[in-house]
């Protein structure tokens, strides 16, 4: 943790949860980068999906969810907000109609948190808000490593003659050179395919790939330790809400039967303890289709997770003096 | 009415209005021109909106509360049926993320349409699909006059940097020559503005402006008589539910209270038969925020109503031989 | 107010509305009839609807919103239960698929409350309910003179082959001779029809009507004069929800767009004070269609006019010593 | 597949998914049967439904949310619109309140469809609809080997003194001889019963019983092999949805918790590949109790599912050349 | 104004409203009071409702709904945040379950706004959060003279044995000296009463009292100059939202049918212009129970009335050079 | 069971389920409690929840959503009305706003019950409830045995500086002496936590701690042991619903992702048969933010599962004569 400033969340054993402005985790709302280790950032985008709207909604649902988070992880065993300085950074300038307008937005921002070598906590909007945060992590650190966590592997060409969509951000990052396919991974696809040649095609552009069906039979132990052995650093996670069952994740654009149960969501991200992310992202959560903000709660529980990653690998480094 | 052809709702006397796929009013489906008079076509673009989002599913939702539906208007003694040939020609397809491509489209089709003197019954979409529509009429039938219903003026400049909104739509109409300003009317406007100046400038462009306070005080026969003084043909008539009151049309993008009620506006649009309108939109219906369809079925209803003022007209003139 | 048993609800402001079994009114739930004015009796039927189903839970969500129910009216000046004996009957069972059979059961519970001259509030279920609560009453009391409030006249002929339904109600009433159609009115109309001859044939048979559009023309008081010189004992007071405007009364199984609204219909029914009715029946409330209950609130608060009506005419009587 | 004719789903890389009229997958609406190997065909009945009410929205429903489906099925490996020609066929036109007569019509429509030898998926519509679709594919193909997948057993004897009900079609198709006992097994029973003798009786009628506790003890793997044991051609699988859990299925008639989970569902179906059923059902969606579309969309991929049984046996035929 | 500091909305044009942190009005948030002319500031509390809770959540639900606000108001020709220094100041922190103690809570907030003279435009919570709001403005500024929009007096003396609670607060307020009943005014009441001496004891307390009754038959301008001629400064505004109709505002705990339509609500607070209120509050909104966030929509809006009176009277004094 | 008295629930083969006055499993409401062996009781207070409210439906809710459950319960092999007397005894009149008055009223009742030597399952409220029951059972039974199944420990000190609350009360019933805490086990707890030492201190109490990774771990067979070895009579079962997921249990006031399914639920509980339980509670339903009443209907259904365990011990005992 860096020195002079220390952010907390508010204590809600003092201030009930349902009081205030509502910030992610109750913390400070910020545009001050200064000490700051990881943020909390918002692109409301949605115009790039191809079923329902709302993800513009998801930073604000994930917010009004996120109020039932306390500063102790038991399952990875660390206290988050002690080990880094986390703020919320607001949300993104979006475009609304103009997807590239958008990206060129978002890449401003990024750029600024990229240069203070702060990672980023992105919470979307629909998947095509990936493609400008990879283009600033990986003109920061270099090629990346992706961890996909999805239901669909959105490395389609093109949908309605157009390039940039939530369906062929993956096609577009590699084209771009931002990613190495041979250390990344598409994690819980499944759900009917546009061709019997699409896993096929997404294999030969070197990704590697997980379907639902192979977490069944397999476990999702089996699907850790390849995701370990596969990933170098600088690796980053994108994690679509639609990965998860419609069950537990009914607040999305295109969902798809059949997938991960919330425990199983929070086993796998916690077994990528020890993995070098220098960025995250939640995407997909649509709020107007969601119900009693179940899935904005998943959200945001898994973005606490991605946080306790992050204060982890803190906690480790020489630097941090900080036991628990 | 033509003569080979004759296009008719399913009867819901014999079956069920529950059954079968839902069109516009239990009309047929149907891309084939000939013959007819009137369509309903939606157009499912809501990328434009600058708030909430959902009216991609406004056609969807309006053709399923339109099921009620009957043959015969008593309010305006017409069989709306009986006198147009009418169909349900599907929606456009629209470009997510991309407005103006979105244009291209929608262009193409109402080209089609004008080509035929086939008179839309459009059903957005957000209200920045109307530009494109207004190009394709006023190429085929001159300058229009303009009646627009609306809680908004939408004749702002432009949003987050860009001219292609939701809520600029009548400016660029003006700057494209496609209204006469002097015969176009803003009804309903209502809420808190941008500026101080803003009805003053749409006042200066040319439009006429009425108020939901200008209605209270004076009762909607005033405005009614107004319209009937100002305008002329070919006449175009532009609803946003949103000139609704949220209690009457909660499922819209940009709700602005103190509105309309239902029976004000079906008596608003009833006024209106004599006036040669050769197009008719109803915009903004958002059913992901609306409940039990209300806000659909009203949007129906008003539909219903477009189509009857055109049957009067059609009525009228001397091919047709057709009495009540 | 008979003598030796009182029957009353439960106290608000000793026990919490939010607590215990839920009865119409708080009222206490029995069977017995003993000294029982008159009787909240549900009929959760809802197989005869042409559209949206549901009115088969009319009967709980009329209760369920029922309980914010206070003792004194002030718009009438009465206070129903100290006037009255008041019972929750509980329901009749009535048998899913089986309309006709339905009806045999409603007419046996029916046959006992006309026999003790108890006065019906009668909460469906689907319009259907209320034809064998005709033939009862009819049966005791004979031809009845009938207030009929609804979007729709239901004296349509069949639907889908069959004679009974809950649009055909009131054409099946007069064929059997249930009624003195010359004694009885549809109130509050509107919304498109089959043909263009339907207001004419319900005249034809003798009805009066009054549409919506009277309504908005020459106000309440003109509908409430009209309906005064009309009627005569014994009446009956028939009111469909979707009387009222969808706003009002969104679950409802047909709504009809522009209809009264709440404080219209209550202007209305308390409008009737002196008219004799010997019994009623509220129909068509759909909870699922409902949000936050306030169609089944609404339905409450007209079921408790309905109850005051009486009561007033009771507290008239030589053998009713109370004073207010 | 046929040769003069092919149907095909509308592409939604062209044509985005939430554009345009809704049927089945976005397959061609059609009443013509030429060349039709499969049809989706609804039943919106619900009156013999014991508690919710609303599956008559079921078809509606289903399509609505089978919008996502895509060409490929990559679980059974095949494509289903390459192999079959499918349409939606609409839906049969019930009467309301009126079960018997329902039934007549229902035949009337299967009857073609059998003699076509179309394979039907039907979407209900509560289970009392499974009957007349019954005794026209036996009559067609004779006795059949029932699969049926259900929370209740469906084989009690009467509700309310009537025999036909959404509880007792299986026994009714017993008694009038369409399904052969010892071939037939109802699977996921659970929940709380009328009589400690319900299992008992059933199985003295000859039926297998696979309770969600077997499932749960012994897997989805031994369930899988005990059907495939003790199925024979011509089979029939019928599939309430509240089969499922009411997490992934709220919106049904008469939920019961502790189902299967969607992935399981999914599974238990692809695991009977290589059975010859000849007709299929999915019964008992209730969008007004849905969230979302879950429950329509689990539906939707279901009969999907089936579709692909079918496609699957079909290309095994000597007249079928299709390699995938 | 004040002069060093300048708080101002988040301009919409610039930065999309779905976009960020939500504040009322998307104004600044913050706890320091320099310069701050007048406040929004939530109190969260509905541990004292009778009926519905939920209005816990509205500073929440009212801040999301009113992010469309915009910063001119052209029915009273003011700009508010350009005359006054506004901020979101957060909420008072409650304590759940304990009445008492959150009234000291309150006071020592309310205190501090009192001491800077700051207007306080607070959102509940349930209505019993208004008397600890008026124990510290009659201490600051002396007896009130109190408007008090409602469907309900609030003046009964006690529920379950307690004397504070949402129906308690102006008989609690009135015993403790804060009001002058005879310049204090109940409007919109209606509905069932606990007895038939409910008014006349209100009446004898001092305070007039206008009924729903009253403004239907006599109009709010009969009202508005009613209040007028009673009122005198320091005066005190409180709004519970259930004053209007439940179709306009579902979201509320103890609902009244037959109340004020939004546009009714409006006119009756824009009449107000002129009176010199010190503080305002607007009460009982409940977003469990609200649909499409309308009800929280109604409040924002009318909380941004309240604002606009307080901004006519600013701009009206001396020290105030601006001009609109 | 008693012999002179019988209760039993209404027959849903003879009156459908949806008619009449709604009751826990339709069992006669009574506060006779003559030869009653076990009751239905609500305790309808929420006002120490610490974040969403609502709880006070919660009986309301499930009476609703008990509809379904029939006489016999196979998965025990027990028919718990046939051995036991039940009735709905309704709800404790609470006081809103003062929590400790609530305790007092809570405790009147029990005490009568207690005296009785009846077996309450009482159904929240909020947790907080629990408090004033097993203050009660111990002054009859002595010191408790528990098992509490629940998200969350509820063992903290204070929150807001209040020592009673939802969050508080099993260190409050150490204190008082109520509970052996060796004999205690918290079973499901997950999620983020105050403190690293959180567990610890709830251990250090003497409880034994049960989180859903060690159920995910080691199934639920090794939790059945454990509990089954520690507990002794007598024991009390203590259900919070957010012990399991929100996928199954969204209608509650402080959901935790990751919990329990409803099989999972219904299974450890069925694994408690032989424990000798004096009494149950459910708590935090809190309808508002239920779906389609699955949160009520699963608790319907635990409920019938403790009443099944007391039904089982009931007839084991010597003066029990029945078998099944």
């Amino acid at each position: 943790m860096k020195s002079s400033r220390k952010t907390y969340p508010v204590d809600s054993t003092k201030s009930p949860r349902f009081a205030g402005v509502s910030t992610f985790a109750r913390l400070p709302y910020s545009r001050d980068l200064t000490d700051v280790d990881a943020v909390f950032v918002g692109i409301p985008f949605d115009d790039a999906t191809t079923f329902r709207p709302g993800a513009r909604f998801g930073p604000k649902g994930v917010r009004e969810n996120s109020l039932l988070l306390r500063p102790y992880n038991p399952a990875l065993n660390v206290k988050p907000f002690d080990v880094l300085n986390v703020v919320d950074y607001g949300d993104v300038d979006v475009v609304p109609g103009y997807i590239e307008d958008t990206y060129t937005r978002v890449e401003r921002e990024f750029s600024k948190l990229a240069e203070e070598n702060i990672t980023p906590l992105t919470c979307g909007g629909d998947h095509s808000i990936t493609l400008p945060i990879l283009r600033m992590l990986s003109r920061r650190y270099g090629k990346l490593s992706l961890v996909h966590v999805d239901a669909h592997h959105d490395c389609w060409d093109e949908y309605f003659g157009k390039k940039y969509n939530h369906g062929t951000v993956f096609r577009r990052a590699l084209e771009e050179g931002l990613i190495e396919p041979r250390r990344s991974i598409h994690i819980a696809l499944r759900g009917p395919l546009f061709s019997e040649h699409d896993y096929g095609e997404v294999r030969r552009m070197g990704y590697s790939i997980v379907t639902m069906q192979d977490i069944r039979e397999n476990g999702l132990d089996a699907v850790i330790r390849r995701v370990k052995t596969l990933v170098r650093p600088p690796a980053y996670l994108s994690f679509d809400i639609d990965a998860c069952d419609p069950s537990v994740a009914p607040g999305t654009g295109t969902p798809e039967v059949g997938g991960l149960l919330a425990h199983e969501a929070l086993e796998l991200i916690r077994g990528f303890a020890g993995i070098e992310f220098i960025g995250f992202d939640l995407v997909e959560v649509s709020p107007p289709y969601d119900h009693a903000g179940i899935t904005a709660m998943l959200a945001a529980n898994l973005l606490y997770e991605f946080l306790s990653l992050t204060a982890l690998r803190k906690r480790q480094t020489p630097t941090s003096g900080e036991t628990l």
